[in-house]
């Protein structure tokens, strides 16, 4: 881009999450344009009368040329194509999650963009939110103890992707917290799903993740179709325990401070633990919305010529799990990591071959 | 027993539920006598302290002979041997859920009790809940249209048993609800679980059951190691969806007016469902203490010779699922009800040829 | 204004009100024009950047002559004086709850308006809630039964208003919701209240109007100094009871189908009444943000030169309620609508001779 | 009593609160034998079946003259008559709240058992509460800061008394942990009621205390008629604020660490606080029954012949806050309890020189 200029940012498509990063943008002062970019004409006009200075294009290919970086929302089976297009023209690229729909596709995205210098960031929103890095913070300051699982719950009734299962759609930002939260990536995955509402398309599903190091196992359950809306994280540990429900406006992140202990006893009478009861605390979270910190942290790199902490790795780091939880879905068995990585790693040269 | 007299019950195991038993027992006019068996003194000087009436006994076998029923409430692995005796000594028998820890002794019971013409009940008290029969009606009346799934969960901090995991401890609950519900017994289970506060057993897991007919998925989430307490059970349908929580002391049953349904289009760009939202409704539930409801019924088949809805089949229903669930756990795979119950018959041959 | 264009809307005052208003007559077709009038530059600078179409105006005398329409979103203080001038210039004007800070200011308005033949509004947006309706149609259908009272409770930390209590900033919703679902107005107001927070004004009040026909007795609660966010009515009738609880987003409103009964009896050791449990019932609402549809409704009077319901007469009824609320705070004694109407009457002459 | 002997206690009344004590009595080891005394045999009976060791007693005045130790849980206006007798025979008494429905009554109480050396205690039992000593806790430590003011809130729908409004049936709760938190009682008293299901017994209520030492305002709503059940006190201080929910069986007590604070400034247009948002914190409680925690203090006052912290002179001080109240309600004005205490003391003399 022109040094000393403003962004100008195209965002392809325009539906919930890419009218939301326009709401957002508009607010970020380094943005000097914005390019909306929709098959929807009906979107954009609903877009344009709310947004007057927004740039309508009809053509993507045109937008991308002219645009410095680019935010690429739409459906998840078209990232891979859209993005690698303009990582090809040197354009910086924020692509929402998943990165892409498999591994393999993932990987030719980072190759892309190192080879063109290009900043690739992935939308792994919840790595900007202030409740995901207290959950760290709770983490790393040893505060929960020796980590045992952590489980998370993402239900509500919709929204249905048409492309995608529901472990694609959803289960991208509970990785993505778990990842970040352990420092860490799973080993084995497996997972449970079911066809109810869509012929297609998984709409619930489980999903269990195996982490080496720290050894800590987590738990996905993600749905489509189901009567009540929840959005919660929860981290046991040997010392306490938290609890991050994303729904409670004023108390987002609660640590309980509870427990157990086993206790080395022959008599298989006696109780086998005792219970340690505590005080329950929720410390005050000075709360921005993430996607704003998200897509202002994605200019920042756009200026600086940065590399973002969710970049292209960090995204492929979560297409392998769910490319693993699909692996699962289908043959009904763990998955390791390593078979999706190894395969990607061979085919990956073999494609770049070509 | 003697024909026309009050019942004389004795109560082996009198920790949690066996006093509570003892409680609800006291309140039963056809209860003669309360007879208290358990190895640990202090327990029985407490109960006798609040209930003067209640006669103590040191030796459980002579226990069994003066009474005319059994109340088995000992720890799980013990139910067989306890039950056994009892039914061998034509006395009538309600054991505490599970009936057994294995198919193959839960059979055994059964064979006994046939044999002896005796009484045989399962403890499963959901199937004696106001808010259960709410359920099953709502499933039966097709309230809820086509069922989709049922899901569980049944979490708290503690209270670890000494002799089995967590699947064993809780979810006969949610098993037996299931199957009550349903009216059927599934076909296939998959569990994962996790040690984390006990070395020895599991004390998270999960389970997913697949019904045949109707077909329907199950999945189960028990955990003795969470920092909230749940007791909830969801079932969504086509046309409607329930939700029964335990812990809502006013509204235990809630019912959701709301749905989705697949669209027909070949427009992959078109949202692929509709959502419907209509009113959520709490139906009054004339609610009465499910133990109690489930002794008194213990009573009467006793005094009437009447054989249980929760007899020692459906005991052994919830048993083989809980045994294929501890076969998944070990052998991550899916496994079918028939090889636990084709083994066991087979075994139940040998066994009674002894 | 000129008919067959489109209105060109000036609002004074861009705190938290009046920039709600500015987004919400940006998605209005019929608003060819929005002129912006603060005191304060930054907040000015900070809705351009989010409204580039805005236009800003330094000053109010001139926006007011450009403008078809008015909205008055100032300190209360304020009203009277800016929508005076705004009406003696011709101009349609809604002003935002309460309509004036004493009746002789509310009535000034209402002469002028009328004199004009303008449009003159009151900012009672809780008159233009689905929630709120569904209480009146719950009232009115006789669903209720009789109704014996209104409780309304509105507490929050902050925000505190610089120039009026809390009596004059939130009670006039619960007024206005309780006029609204009555049909009626209240002949007798009493109100206690305490400065804790702020040394000048009340932050603290409990305020009871007793409504002659239909007899009901109202109470309201309203806060700056509460640790908990409530915004809740609760509706007690003689055959059920409704709540309106303006925080749960999918559950506004619930119908209790419960009540009790006096049992005629000289027997004073036996129970006085019976008690009905029924079930509990969330109608579904559609839901319009109630701004938005009060400012449609505004513009749509603005066009058709119609008169809102929520008029200027709404408005005044609202404020001799506070007017009272406010002599009984002082005087610690209950307080006629009479007395303050009569009063204002005769002043009202004296003040039009002038 | 006869020294080193168990305590005999009569227990006057066997209904809702009368039982409770019988239960709890039982596991008291200090008491030899329970009495149970109550015009209504179907209660005897069925509080005979639970507890055999019960003894019944036809004729109360026999059961005063064999008691040690005597419980007056009668319906409120026949406690003096019960109680006085049973201090006339020298007996201990503890008197179910309210002491007395005059203060006449009270200071009578009190002067007889002053006169004779007998024990006498009022059942304040939220002052054997571990929330409400927890509240004191934080009120005295000054981790509240400078209180501002109390607010209690103690909603049902039902239970009705016969021959009490709903102000002498649960606001002797809210004003003795109001009393009970400042250790101090208030100067002057305001009231509303309103009767709707019964006509001759108010059945919601709103009462406001002033007390002089510290000044703190205090607000109690009371109320049989509403559809929802709420067991609430707030405190309000300078530097934080605590909730204790009675219902919110794990965290009774939440302490908020936020608050509001004056700017001083002459810009009536600036914002006239700051505000302070920080964690929110639930204590532990070790919590035992409250009414469990009062008459083992009632046991070991009767054993070692001790003056309660709830003696009649604490029953008096909230006795004369409801009388105020009643009169407040009448006269629709505040009144001070001197004007109640002065006529009362004189009366006092008066009827002792009968």
């Amino acid at each position: 881009m022109r040094p000393g200029d403003g962004v100008r940012v195209a965002v392809v498509g325009c539906g919930y999450w890419g009218s939301k990063h326009i709401r957002v943008l508009h607010a970020i002062p380094q943005v000097e344009e914005i390019i909306a970019v929709d098959p929807r004409q009906d979107r954009l006009a609903s877009l344009k009368r709310a947004f007057p200075a927004l740039r309508l294009h009809k053509s993507p290919k045109e937008a991308l040329r002219e645009a410095d970086a680019v935010i690429v929302a739409t459906p998840p089976s078209t990232h891979m194509a859209i993005a690698l297009q303009a990582l090809a023209g040197g354009k910086s690229v924020l692509v929402e999650k998943p990165l892409a729909t498999s591994s393999l596709d993932a990987r030719r995205l980072i190759e892309e963009a190192a080879s063109r210098s290009a900043v690739l960031m992935t939308g792994h929103t919840f790595e900007h939110n202030a409740a995901v890095w207290k959950l760290r913070e709770l983490v790393e300051s040893n505060e929960l103890g020796r980590i045992h699982y952590l489980d998370s719950a993402r239900l509500n009734l919709g929204l249905y992707q048409g492309d995608v299962n529901v472990i694609w759609d959803l289960a991208p930002h509970d990785v993505s917290i778990f990842n970040h939260v352990l420092r860490a990536t799973p080993k084995v995955v497996e997972a449970w799903g079911s066809r109810h509402g869509n012929r297609r398309l998984e709409d619930v599903a489980h999903i269990r993740l195996l982490y080496p190091d720290p050894e800590v196992t987590g738990t996905i359950h993600v749905s489509w179709l189901d009567p009540c809306k929840v959005r919660r994280v929860t981290i046991v540990g040997s010392s306490k325990m938290a609890v991050y429900n994303d729904l409670a406006v004023d108390e987002r992140v609660r640590v309980y401070d509870k427990g157990v202990e086993a206790i080395n006893s022959s008599n298989l009478q006696a109780q086998p633990m005792t219970y340690r009861y505590g005080e329950i605390r929720s410390p005050y979270l000075s709360f921005e919305e993430p996607l704003d910190v998200q897509d202002r942290e994605f200019i920042r790199c756009v200026l600086e010529q940065d590399r973002p902490d969710t970049d292209g790795e960090n995204g492929l780091a979560v297409v392998e799990v769910l490319e693993c939880a699909n692996i699962s879905l289908r043959e009904a068995r763990p998955v390791y990591l390593e078979e999706v990585s190894d395969l990607a790693a061979s085919w990956s040269g073999f494609v770049r071959a070509l």
